[in-house]
Parts: C-alpha cells; sequence; structure tokens
C-alpha cells in the first residue's frame, strides 16, 4: 500500500546513544512543511488552538518548535470545516511553525459521553453540549486535513492498559483496521501521516501492534495506549517490546501523552523521539513549578516572602523578572498573570530539559550524563519543598 | 503648610485650547521619578499589583507610561510592609515606570465590609477574608510610603454623588481634615502627595471642597466622588464648579475613576488631565472590543466566521495577528488568551484615543477635533454591533 504522494517529511537521525551503555536514545532532526524539529522533542499541548495562557511570542520565548492540537475538540468547536474556511490551523491561532493533531480517538474514549465503538466508527455525546457525533478513520482524516498540520495521526481506538486482556486485543485489532483506512483516505501531499501502535501492555500484543503498524507505509509511528494507569516498569517492558522491532526503521517515534521529565528522559533512554503532554502547563495552572531536582508548590505560604526567583538561572519571562513572593501573591490573588508565568516556566523548564538531552547525545556522552539528567529532572531531589500528584 | 521636601514632580502645562473653544483642555508633562508623563492620560488599574491579563511588556506594548495600584487591596493582600522588605512596589511587580496608588478611601466605601467610619479613620472588615481592620489617613499614607509608587493620594471619605446632602456635607468636611492629616503624615521625599476634592454633585459643597484642597500644598488635585452614579450632565456641572476655580492652578488635575473614551473626552475638555478606570480591561474581559465609533461583542455568534481583526489599523497584539474569529473561539472555549488579548486591545485603543486627544492638543486644533473625537469614541457609533452596560 504505497503512499499516494512523495512523503511531505524527512527524518534524519543523526546519533545513536552507545549501546553499550545500555540505552536505544538517538538525536534527529525532523523536517515538515513548516520547519524543522530536533529530537528528542516535547511537543506543548494546544488542545483549542491555544496552548493555555499563552500566545504565538509565548511559545517562541519557551523554545516550542512544534505544538500539538487536539482534532477531537476542534471537530466540536469551532469545527474543523469553519477552521479550514478561516485559512487553516496555523493561520487561525496565529502559529506558522509545525503543529501534530491527533486524531481524537483518545478523547473520544477519555472525555465523551455515551459513547459506542463499532469497527465502523465510534458514535458519541459532545462533552460540551451533548449533542451527537460520529467519528470514524475516514472523517478523521478529513477533519485533520482541514484544519492542516504537518502531521496527522490515524484514528485509533486506545483503552486503558489495565483493561481486560479481551479488550486490549479488541481494540487494537480495531486500531489495526482503522490504520489501513485512514491511510487509504489521507490525500493531502503536504501532511505526514503517522499510525498508533497500541495493545497495552500485554508483550504478545504490543508486538503484534508494532509489527502491524510498522508494516505500514506511515510516516512516523505513534506508541499510544501508553502514559495511562501502567506503572513505570509496565510503560518500559512495553516500550522494550516496541524498539527492538522498530530498530533501524527510518521513522521518527512518538510516544503519546508523555509527561513529566524523569518519564521523558526513561523514554528517550528507551528510543522515543516525541512526546506531548498537557502535564507541565495542568501542574504550573496548579501552582506547581518545576526546578532542577525538585518542584516547588508556590500555594505555600512560606514563598510570600522569598525574594528569590523561581529558578536562579532560568531564562524564562517569570524567572528572569519576578520572585516567587510574588507568584505566589499572583496565585493567592487569582490573577490571570500567574497562569502565564507559571506554564511559561515549566514548559522553559521542559523544553530546555529535552535540550540537555540533545546536548549530550549530540556529544556522544548520553549514557554517561543519564546520572546528572536524572538529578536535573527531579527523582533525587532533595530541594523538593511540596510534592502533588502530577 | 509648606511642604517639608522639596517637590519630587514637576508639572508643565505646554499648551491649553482655545477658550474661545467653549474648552479647558490642556496638554502638559507630568515628570515624576520613573519618568515622564504626557497629559491627557489614562492609567491602566493594576489593583493586585497586576493589570489583570497582562504583564509589563505588554503594558509597556499597549502604551502605558504610568499605571495605578489600588491601596485597599495590597494593604489587605499581600500586605504594604511586605512589599517594602521585597524592594517596593515597582521591584514586586516588575514595572519600573510611574506608579499612582490611591489611598484606600474609595475601596473602604465600596468594597469592604461593616465599616464605621470616624473623624479618627475606618474600621471595617477586609472583602477577603473578613479580618477586622483600621485605615486612618496616618495609617494609609503610611502604607503608600511603604508601597513606594511616584504619587500617593491623601485618604479621602467619598460617599455616592446620589447620597443625601448631610451625608455628602459631613464627609466632605472629613475628608478635608483628613486631607491636613494625610500631608502631615507624608515625610517619603520622592514621592509626590496629591489632595482629593470631594462634595458630591451639589455647586456648593465642590466649590467649597475645590477651594480648601486647592489651598493646600499637595502636588495634584484629585477630583474624587464622580464617575458614581451621578449623569453626564451632573458630572459636567460639578467640573464646570471645580475648574475655573482651578483655572492658573500650576498642578495636574486628575479626575478619579473614568471611564469610557466618550467620557475621558469631555472630562479633558473641561480640564481634567489624568484618569483611571478598570473599564476598558474589565469590559474586554467580557468580551467587549472597542472599536472607532463603536464596539464589537465577540460573544455574538456572527464572528464566529469573520477573518477580519476586530479593527483593521491597530497596532495591539491582537489585532496584529489574530481574526475576530479567532478572539470568539477563545472567548467561548474560557481560554485564557481571550482575556489577554482582549485588554491589550481595549487599552491600545484608550491609550490611543488619549494620543489623538494630545495630537489635536498640540496643534492648537481641539476645539475643531471634537466632533470627530467624539465620533472616534464611539457616541455616534453607527457600526455598534453589540452594546453592553458598561
Amino acid at each position: 500500500m504505497p503512499r499516494p504522494n512523495p512523503r511531505p517529511m524527512t527524518y534524519e537521525v543523526l546519533a545513536t546513544a552507545d549501546p553499550a551503555g545500555g540505552t536505544r536514545a538517538r538525536l534527529g532532526r525532523l523536517t515538515v512543511p513548516h520547519g524543522v524539529i530536533d529530537t528528542p522533542q516535547f511537543m506543548p499541548v494546544g488542545t483549542n488552538a491555544t496552548v493555555k495562557a499563552l500566545d504565538p511570542d509565548d511559545l517562541d520565548e519557551v523554545g516550542a518548535s512544534i505544538i500539538l492540537a487536539n482534532t477531537y475538540h476542534l471537530y466540536l468547536r469551532p469545527g474543523h470545516e469553519r477552521i479550514q474556511r478561516l485559512g487553516g490551523l496555523h493561520q487561525f491561532m496565529g502559529w506558522d511553525r509545525p503543529i501534530l493533531t491527533d486524531s481524537g480517538g483518545y478523547q473520544v474514549v477519555s472525555l465523551a459521553d455515551a459513547r459506542v465503538v463499532t469497527d465502523e466508527g465510534a458514535t458519541f455525546r459532545s462533552h460540551i453540549d451533548g449533542a451527537l457525533h460520529h467519528l470514524t478513520p475516514e472523517i478523521a482524516i478529513e477533519a485533520q486535513e482541514a484544519l492542516g498540520p504537518d502531521i496527522a495521526v490515524a484514528f485509533d481506538h486506545p483503552v486503558y492498559p489495565s483493561s481486560p486482556r479481551a479488550e486490549v486485543e479488541d481494540a487494537m485489532e480495531r486500531t489495526h483496521r482503522w490504520a489501513e483506512r485512514s491511510l487509504a483516505a489521507h490525500r493531502r501531499p503536504d501532511q505526514a501521516l503517522f499510525g498508533i501502535i497500541q495493545g497495552g501492555v500485554d508483550p504478545e500484543f504490543r508486538e503484534r501492534s508494532t509489527r502491524f503498524i510498522a508494516g505500514l507505509p506511515f510516516d512516523g509511528i505513534c506508541i499510544g495506549g501508553l502514559a495511562g494507569d501502567e506503572t513505570p516498569v509496565e510503560r518500559a517492558t512495553a516500550l522494550d517490546v516496541v524498539m527492538p522491532i522498530l530498530e533501524g526503521d527510518p521513522r521518527p517515534r512518538y510516544l503519546m501523552g508523555l509527561g513529566s521529565p524523569a518519564d521523558l528522559l526513561e523514554a528517550v533512554r528507551l528510543g522515543a523521539d516525541l512526546f506531548d503532554s498537557v502535564l507541565p502547563a495542568r501542574v504550573a495552572r496548579n501552582g506547581q513549578l518545576w526546578i532542577p531536582g525538585g518542584r516547588l508548590n508556590v500555594r505555600n505560604g512560606a514563598f510570600l516572602d522569598d525574594s528569590r526567583p523561581v529558578q536562579e538561572d532560568c531564562p524564562c519571562r517569570l524567572c528572569r523578572r519576578f520572585s516567587r513572593a510574588y507568584l505566589a501573591h499572583l496565585f493567592r490573588a487569582k490573577e490571570l498573570l500567574a497562569y502565564r508565568l507559571a506554564t511559561c516556566h515549566n514548559l522553559t523548564f521542559t523544553l530546555d530539559f529535552m535540550a540537555r538531552i540533545r546536548t549530550a547525545l549530540r556529544a556522544g556522552a548520553f549514557p554517561e550524563s543519564l546520572a546528572s539528567l536524572r538529578e536535573h529532572a527531579g527523582r533525587l531531589s532533595r530541594d523538593e519543598v511540596a510534592v502533588e500528584p502530577a
């Protein structure tokens, strides 16, 4: 099933970590119509065609080179056809650099009400107004072609990793059939299409799904159905099944839905190139600021008198100019500026962390750098002031 | 009662409109420790040491040259002494240009619960946590000296313009005694102090209050107790009493609490130099965008398909990059970016409008420009799409 058009993207693997170091980490460069993305890379999530509280200049400033937008949300509101009429997603949201849209499969399962999934597609009620909707692989592709991101994603049927085995298998098989239908439906020559591996945490299913999806002419490979309720060990086990099969595959690997800096680092070590998550922004809006080796909860009253920046050497909009005391005050007064400044910081921290990983890979020093990167990511924190569930 | 220190500010009147044109409008330049303010000028309000949804770079971009912060709010949270320990208000909020603080009198009357006002001062419960507080002229000055704005304001006892005559007189007399106590208490040599005229809409009281306050060695004259529930005619009548008495007085005149562009223009015409109001930002957060000759309510569904900018020739962050459709979408999705972009626009519109007034004054063409300025301000709108109470 060859793609009807020349690929609208290239991916070069520039360096791989020494396998003797027990790692499959790799450095790469992904080129899509709107720009170049150095990998490993993290994509901030702009659910409703806006990364919450930030504008495009803020995104530039935090170092974003690609963002993710949600097909499910934009399909429902304001509508993909409306965005198409308005010139497409890039123009609509004022962001002229790369965009990836997910397919909506995950949101149908996690957000929508009264959903019924059949082989044909998913019928569900909008979480916004209860209206009845129907998504199929063909409609999800049509919506993404209308939105016009650089990278679209095949429609899939994710399930929670802890779901019963038969359910995981059933959803995986459906995901495979939908992958083929997504490929067949996709026409837009200036848009890449990624396929999604499912299969839960069962090694047999993961292997089957990886072989099936990798056997299709997608431009990139998403690893779905993780970053859910699995344990870190279950996730690592699943990735240890997936990645050896993809060894030598020239396509980028996108682990969907991760995560904390520590999670990202482990997944890079196991061979993932691309990531997305609402986590850094969501915890920021809750007052949790990521710093090297730990985190600050600025809702803690002690910070009201702390004249230091959140992070001494951080170049972000928050740390350049404001104190912990000011941010703590803004959160207590529920001032809108708090959410923007905190989000700028956590995304700067996350994207800087990915840059540190790339620097180690470029220097051929990734295995040796793992300990200090883990320390930076916050697992071994001694400075931790307040820990909240992420 | 001469001030103990040399004045920390200068005010030059650069031009006055032709009195034959029936106007007392004037062009001026106010110099305070943190910068120069061209008048007539509008001060965005940063209640909690932040102009809601904006950061200092946004304030620069919208053209703010001075902002107002509220002593009452900062006294209660995070506390003026805390801000002083953190280096003062300028450093706390990252704004190194001029700041004026009001005295808290207005908020005690309009926000606080269970207030008891005696000659000594005002006892009230915090609107935040119900805690009992006491403000006197001396404490209000102490708080403002701790905060460290360029301009502080005497503690006053405002009443609604529609209050019973005896109440207006009583509060006015108290405001006069508190003005003297505020002057006596004020020590900070790098801070100007403005006094407040009260007296409601009664011409006799307004005259008495103007003569009394103007007779004290304040650095500037606030006109308080208007921008309340009075009619535009009552306001104009009160200003027509105040301004002739201040004729030839070398000090700036600050009409507190106005307002819409049309209100500002009329008050400039009657002789006011400085203004503040939460109005442009508050209506922006409600989805009302000011444009020449009218306003748009972007919550109106028609805008979801409107690819034009809110205002064609506007240099603001919203209009430079985004469509009405995008802003309408952000408001519907309750996205935080909506509030920032809309606020940037309305403040840009307001501050640009003040610049247009100054241009007319500088050109000696204010009376001739009044009709087109009024048209721009929106009174004679034919483009008005939706009007909401301001």
